[in-house]
């Protein structure tokens, strides 16, 4: 089971402030048992993701789990009801206090029958609505590519579900060959993790898949996954956060 | 010589309206002598540009030519007394009283001197002020590409200076090692022609190169030229128009 907690917290900060996710990730971490903690530091492909989405006065601090046993120990921290606001000292805003709590959850089965289901759509929006970047050859790529999304996205699912980091390079191929970018907008983003600052993107961009519907339908499942997993590097320190949207036939801007 | 005219007119249209491009050709080779509009319809690589920039309630309707052979055509439409508007008839304002007029003038002498001055600066922005295309292998590209733009003007550089349309790939090779996009802000659009509807993009990158200063000069040249021969395809009707700056040590954002 995968679950997403979005705690929406007042935000008086009045700009976006890239720092916050490394922060919240400081917080998380350091609200969790030890154990725990040293635990996820270890683990090479994080089992959680963190993003923090600000618009309109608020900040929604996002976690997402993508490990059961995980989740009862983030269940914890942020469900519990002692949990009023969330404290990041190094912040221009000290305390963000919670006004909500919104939970969500994608199931194995939910993904499965994603995958059967008859009709599923061949147009997607995806928002990255935090700053989203991959390595390549130990350099950072900043351009939205849909090989490496597809890539990055198709490795967190293996890992998760498969225990292995394998890629079906031929359904990758498939996969690039039978879709497209067909309109995007986006800019470079600059995304501060301690002293260093990894060079990303933020945008949307809109993919037509032109394939058979067994693509288009493992397309959708794929990035379904993906708006809990992230796609690319560092999603546990708020990088790489995807939102994505079907878009129907008639849709306006479809 | 290179020679760029400007008509900055009065603009009630409100909003950017892509066709203004395409009826502006049409409207300028009406003016011009019909063996004139004849020779240019039939040239593969256009010796003009032209571009429309809408903004704060004005249009700038500008034209390049980049042979000494039509300059004097172009100047008896575009700088005559008795041309006061621009009348498009197929478009929503249909008379485009002109204010002011602008004239610049690029030689070859001054793109010499570009190339052997001691102190180009290595970093530049290039705004791409119309929906800019490229085409490879029969597909639309829409991205901005630092391969596809170079070529595009050393190609542009050849046809206009050497007769011949070859392209130097070590060169080549050469600027796209030694120079990277650092920063962008772009978006996709699709430029009406006629009845269909072509994939490009629009906004800003900037461009770093930590080559030696012959390679910087020659890309300051190459993009010098850029601004009167603009980049990609269907620079004669409206496409691929593109402003440079050097971004000096300091300069904010630099």
């Amino acid at each position: 089971m995968m679950k997403k907690i979005i705690l929406r917290c007042e935000d008086s900060t009045n700009k976006r402030d890239n720092k916050l996710g490394v922060y919240f990730q400081g917080w998380l971490l350091h609200q969790l048992p030890n154990e725990v903690a040293t635990a996820l530091h270890e683990s090479i492909i994080k089992p959680y993701t963190i993003s923090v989405k600000q618009k309109n006065g608020m900040a929604e601090f996002i976690v997402t789990v993508l490990k059961d046993d995980l989740i009862q120990e983030v269940d914890n921290v942020l469900l519990s009801d002692g949990l009023n606001a969330i404290y990041l000292t190094s912040s221009k805003q000290k305390e963000f206090m919670i006004k909500e709590r919104v939970v969500k959850v994608l199931t194995e089965k939910d993904l499965s029958q994603t995958f059967y289901q008859v009709d599923a759509v061949k147009k997607y929006g995806l928002e990255f609505y935090t700053s989203t970047s991959f390595k390549v050859d130990g350099e950072y790529h900043f351009f939205p590519d849909l090989r490496l999304i597809y890539q990055s996205l198709m490795r967190k699912y293996n890992v998760i579900f498969e225990n292995n980091n394998h890629v079906d390079q031929d359904l990758l191929n498939e996969l690039v060959a039978k879709t497209k970018i067909v309109s995007y907008r986006v800019q470079s983003t600059y995304y501060p993790i301690h002293k260093s600052f990894i060079p990303g993107f933020t945008g949307t961009i809109k993919v037509s898949c032109f394939g058979n519907q067994t693509l288009a339908n493992y397309l959708n499942m794929l990035l379904r996954f993906g708006s809990y997993a992230g796609v690319g590097i560092k999603t546990s320190m708020g990088m790489g956060a995807i939102e994505y949207q079907e878009i129907k036939k008639g849709d306006r801007h479809g």
